[in-house]
């Protein structure tokens, strides 16, 4: 294909409107684009190839912990989307509805799924008949659509692409260990792939998923100081086995409701990744998951083309064993033009190679994350390329690491809370004695929820009060505004 | 996730009900099931695994000829999908509507997409500006629905899986050529990863996809003689350019439409490796595709058990290494059972390891297409694995290429060929005069469809006559009942 050219002229800072520069360097970049159909966007080849990296690294680690991939329908009858009342309450709003096949109305409304529970459960009524057929374990990757008025790109759009985890367990005890377990995953995925430090935690009641007993969560810190959830796991309980009759026959001989959980995380982390690590020159990819990890310039005039070029092409193709390395050879753009525009799409690193470079046997390696720029010989290119790249990795998850404890707070009252929460923004650390009436008024006063108790960190500190009541503290919390 | 027991009743045999042992087959096979919501099957963990495998090795293919996966909506607004004439008039008897989001009626129905031309195109229009735009060379991995009123797994359901190429051309030559590479890539695609020696043709004008100017086609003489349409690369010419407004600024500054393509296949190919390949012991599954290659069953009783289990698992862990090889350990189940199970789930290679073996330092492999079984010393298992694979590859697509050859018949009169089809079934090669008249006809006589004008051998041998109208003919045809 053709490759598009990344729109270069200067975007708006991200200081100056988070939003607003969000939105450019998202369709800059071609990572995705608004259609005209309401609230869905076009994920772009150069926003896919990232997405792909990202599902691949993800789905690697949900086999390697068992789990096994399967397809269910797209249609959730209104009769299946009801059986749970939490369930349907909390999806029924933001459901597109089916009502026709070709000419005929259908003689039930079929929801398209917001998520999969419901039909899934129905499935696994007739699957699971003896403890020996558990524990299920089962992934889907899918789109799902939840009907939005207000559309961002990645982070909120009509269908989006996600994967769901939905397994059965013998126990509780067990569900809650595979609860567990899969948000360690996440937590480590998005920490070693996505260079994203997440902090794992328990959602309060009211931030549960509808129908959930229990709700786990990552929660990221965003460039603007706002939280992302990054992925949900959660532990069901026996709330749907009861109401869809998932039943077996245990080894003692009496008839059970199995224990359930779901997991997911979706195409909102491509936003995640965009938010986390770009600046004002445009997207920085994390070099694991970067479709192009290193891009080759070669710098040549209409003279010195034919000797620049051929030499330029065989050393991409030699560094292509190693690494996503591809080569800028278009005609009709100056160099300068092409490295704002691999700036833009946010490519780890830049390989310059003129002729006098060639001559002296070496080549320009420029990082995107910090703009440095170094001489190295040709003959060493290849063998330090993938150690750069792993330094650069890690490079963009200590700098995220760093913003994120540099910006999380403590705060011992509301106002405190409300203070840091509009002006500098981030994690704001406080103490909740639990009740939903702390936790509504912190809402109303800051714009802010409780992000998580998180599972390291989640006690209450010595003498520690609730930001509203002055109650002593149940737990140390999270506040933050949150996308 | 804990293994289902395949059903190892004896199955309905293929010679007595195809479509009765199809069904059983792909049940009883974990393949697939039906489910309670109207036209839509679950793909079940065997089955995705088989899909994943294909999709892969497809998708390697499409990506080494220069495309790029990308992701549109999944909606069709009704305006959009109406502007092509043909195109709505061949999809709109059998879209699912969506008329209302939330509990808000929609200004606009959306169509689930049936097939993405229509929305691709609207995208394309605004992407496409200049020659340096083109080619355009995009894939999709997607769902599609459309709604069916009888339901076989993965040959005709409500939603199915397909990926769906949509390119973009500055010739109608450029696009030609795009559309015959495709073509050939799914021809190679089939035999080499799917065992299945598919005909290239073209495609009668009433067989056209509803909006192509020409469409070919890949098709496949099944197990019961019947043929199935692999896949399809369809020459859009400048119709959805035309109305759709893609046009570019060539380099003779002169404003141009472009020539488009769309070429796809769908989860219909599970159904058509079952068709070609499987027996009345279950499923033979191509070793390429397989999602297990080979399976060893340990033979041990309650006194040898923890003798013969860790040297058995040994083995498989070593084997592990050089194919997709697991372990059958599961207690309570007697050996031959297991042979019945996995010969269900079409394992390409058993191992047999018991106690006798083990002290004789050997094993016996069995194949699942002969039933042929060997002593094969364990030192020279790991080595030689590889290779019997590929045989067993190889020996699946001679016999179906030979099973296709046998039953490629000629024929002079439309009785001669009805007389074929209803006893021997299988292709009938015959002459065609081109005439809409002979194609009704034949259709009507026969219940068989010109399946295509084969690329290799479409012309008419010398002397060659028009089945029915007895006119010199234009063509050599393949006619077959088809699914």
């Amino acid at each position: 294909m053709a490759r598009e050219s990344a729109d270069v002229r200067k975007i708006t800072p991200k200081s100056q409107d988070f939003a607003e520069w969000y939105v450019e360097v998202v369709r800059r970049a071609d990572l995705a684009d608004y259609t005209e159909i309401k609230g869905c966007m076009v994920i772009k080849p150069y926003g896919y190839g990232l997405w792909e990296n990202l599902r691949d690294a993800l789905d690697r680690r949900i086999k390697a912990t068992g789990h096994r991939n399967a397809y269910f329908p797209l249609f959730v009858p209104e009769s299946l989307l009801q059986k749970e009342a939490d369930h349907v309450e909390g999806f029924a709003p933001e459901v597109a509805w089916v009502t026709h096949g070709g000419s005929e109305p259908l003689e039930e409304r079929l929801a398209i799924r917001p998520t999969s529970e419901a039909v899934i459960c129905s499935i696994y009524a007739k699957w699971v008949q003896s403890y020996r057929d558990l524990p299920v374990l089962i992934n889907q990757w899918a789109n799902v659509v939840r009907w939005e008025k207000r559309t961002r790109l990645f982070l909120r759009t009509s269908e989006f692409l996600w994967q769901e985890g939905h397994t059965c367990h013998r126990t509780h005890d067990e569900a809650r260990g595979e609860v567990m377990k899969m948000l360690e995953v996440y937590r480590e995925f998005l920490e070693t792939e996505l260079a994203i430090p997440a902090i794992p935690g328990r959602k309060t009641a009211s931030e549960r998923f509808p129908g959930a007993e229990d709700t786990f969560t990552v929660e990221a810190l965003m460039g603007n100081g706002w939280a992302l959830q990054a992925g949900t796991s959660h532990d069901l309980g026996q709330h749907f086995a009861k109401v869809f009759g998932i039943k077996f026959l245990d080894e003692d001989q009496a008839e059970k409701f199995v224990w359930q959980t779901s997991w997911g995380v979706s195409t909102r982390l491509v936003g995640g990744v965009v938010m986390t690590h770009g600046d004002d020159q445009g997207l920085i990819l994390p070099p694991r998951i970067a479709p192009v990890q290193a891009i080759l310039v070669p710098i040549f005039n209409d003279k010195n083309r034919d000797e620049v070029l051929p030499k330029a092409r065989a050393i991409q193709r030699d560094l292509a064993a190693v690494a996503r390395v591809e080569i800028d050879d278009r005609d009709g753009f100056k160099p300068g033009w092409k490295y704002n525009d691999w700036e833009m799409r946010g490519v780890p690193l830049r390989i310059e190679v003129g002729p006098r470079d060639l001559e002296a046997g070496q080549a320009v390696l420029a990082r995107r994350d910090t703009g440095a720029k170094e001489t190295v010989s040709l003959g060493a290119v290849k063998s330090e390329l993938p150690g750069r790249l792993e330094a650069l990795q890690r490079a963009l998850l200590d700098r995220a690491r760093a913003f994120r404890d540099e910006n999380t707070r403590p705060a011992k009252t509301l106002a405190e809370a409300g203070e840091i929460l509009e002006n500098q923004r981030g994690f704001v650390a406080t103490g909740w004695d639990g009740s939903p009436e702390t936790e509504a008024r912190i809402k109303e006063e800051t714009k802010a929820t409780i992000r998580c108790i998180p599972l390291d960190g989640g006690d209450p500190e010595p003498g520690m009060t609730d930001v509203v009541s002055g109650k002593p503290a149940q737990h140390r919390v999270l506040l933050a505004r949150a996308f």
